[in-house]
């Protein structure tokens, strides 16, 4: 049987060794252990930006795998680690809110310290436990180690407060949680309350900023070039693009930034 | 036996989530499958600059291969997938002349239309065809789902006007094809035709454009630094570098930018 | 059993299809093999950055490992290509230096040239010896192709001078290795002559170059924002940062560059 996949989302960035020696560590553990590269930049110790990109990713990833998220603002000080058995797959993180989003989504069946160093690459050192407490303990993990035999059960974890979208007197109140390569500003309104509001102020809207047009629709092409449009994106939540152009950068717009978007 | 290989050539990019939830779903369906990323920064929605990356690549996947190339401005709108064997592998793109390199220099053996959306991902979104249809429709290619079961036979394919080197009188006129890392800028001129301009005009040439001097050589250390040089790269075509500089910026080049050369 | 694992070191960068048809030629031989992309990043060309790349990475990538390093200025000369055995790995490499690290500290147990074009992809280009002989030469390796049939034995490589950490006078006197995505200043100085440094002048000391002051300590949080801290960092050497900020943007360094560190 195939052993089970291994799929990393971190902060690390593509330009330097550290998901080189992470895989290389897993590898050195369980040779027949499959990695998945799900996404390495997220934006530095943005723990809320990793929470949402958990989101995007975790039903897709084989049922079995262990899910890596290391963004972790507090390596080296004494923030636990914890390992969360939720959706039939394990997820391995710092205890800093970066699992709030899927266990406010999924709720978990086990949660677990993961305390017991006989499963750490020694000496740890104080700013690097991708190399050397989550790779090793992940690779352990695919080779079949009780979730239990890592520390101690503990019964909750710690959480960050993520503002909800909402219906806000005359505007919609969002919150962008990822802008694309492209630019394109993928909000936290999911798809039920993007019909609610097409129900009650149409499609043709504006956004609050500047009072600029912006057509939620199907398709890039049914504005002209430079127009904004606002789509259900692939995580199934409200995406606001530019044809042909980069929303982000045309609204100034980071991941964190309010977004109010009215009737026209 | 080893499943075949899945080689993915997109204009993802690999900052975001996406190559990693695409290689998510192939796993998902095929545990087994070994996934190559050939390349994932085509310049986006770039279709001539996505055929020539698979003419660059596709010789050095293995034979057997499924070739993805998710290169989809049309991605939501009613454009066609194509499934066509050719040169021993599959390629699995949308009908939008991405495939027009390819079919040219190697005719194909097969085609047929990608429609059973039995092997879709489902609900399948309206951006992201390359994890809800391409992932998936690859795996269970790999796993031995033959062609023809994928949707109807088609006699051709989408072709776009791709532009032919050719020597106009005293000057060499090409067309800039990709466009490097590092700023050699690679153009659509084969080696017998770098033979016969050099049988005529020798190697020492120049630029159309400012006069430059340019040399026709084997080695990047014949010229001076920051001095033009011609080399016949390693896709077969004539590449413009500059000894230790950035020929693309140099020239203010990009993919598809004309480009003369003349006896000196 | 697994076949080794291939490991890849190089310049190539991730924006073209380099480092995916160099995959592709080795899957194309040996379709088992495990490839892990330690770091491509590497300055172009430059070899004593390579150097230290290799020094950072080797002993996190599994034992038996074939490590194929492609930082290569003389491609298309004359320069050798060596096989070098030690610390439990297989090195393969251009002979221009980018072994010099590796050498130094662990030795070597063989030591062959790379010649029998019996393994080489033919036709050899003359600018891209990662997918024409790098590629295939460890993928036959992996296959269990001894190191004395791809050349010949010899006694040594070449080394390029590399400068030692030292304390000169009232100064520690170092060398920048590596800067990370993050802007961390990684420096040659191992963890000893840290703790000597540390013994004689205590933890509050100051940068050379405009007196800013610099405290060692062992985590990001124990100076304020925007101040200057050394860490000694996962590859055991100390690290300049700025909390929350970028240090070598800060300090304008690059790689290469030298840095003073005295007494407050």
């Amino acid at each position: 049987m195939a052993s089970p996949v291994i799929a990393l989302i971190t902060d690390f960035g593509l330009e330097d060794w550290f998901v080189g020696v992470t895989k290389g560590v897993i590898l050195s553990i369980n040779p027949d252990a499959t990695i998945i590269d799900v996404v390495h930049n997220v934006p530095r110790h943005d723990v809320v930006a990793g929470s949402f990109a958990v989101l995007a990713s975790y039903s897709y990833v084989p049922p079995g795998a262990i899910v890596v998220i290391v963004v972790d603002p507090g390596v080296g000080t004494g923030r636990a680690i914890l390992c969360m058995r939720s959706a039939g797959r394990y997820f391995l993180a710092p205890d800093n809110g970066v699992l709030t989003g899927i266990a406010e989504r999924e709720g978990f069946e086990q949660l677990a310290t993961v305390e017991n160093d006989e499963y750490f690459i020694k000496p740890v050192s104080s700013t690097f436990h991708g190399r050397d407490i989550f790779a090793p303990v992940a690779a352990h993990l695919s080779l079949g180690v009780e979730l239990d035999r890592l520390g101690r059960e503990v019964k909750d974890l710690k959480r960050v407060e993520i503002p909800s979208p909402r219906i806000d007197g005359e505007a919609l109140v969002l919150t962008v949680r990822w802008i694309d390569a492209f630019g394109n500003v993928i909000t936290d309104c999911p798809a039920d309350l993007v019909a609610e509001v097409v129900g009650r102020w149409g499609r043709d809207l504006a956004l609050a900023e500047g009072a600029r047009r912006l057509k939620i629709t199907d398709d890039y092409e049914s504005v002209g070039r430079g127009d904004f449009l606002a789509i259900i994106g692939s995580t199934g939540h409200l995406e606001v693009s530019v044809r042909e152009g980069n929303a982000a950068e045309t609204l100034n717009l980071r991941i964190g930034s309010r977004l109010g978007i009215r009737k026209a």
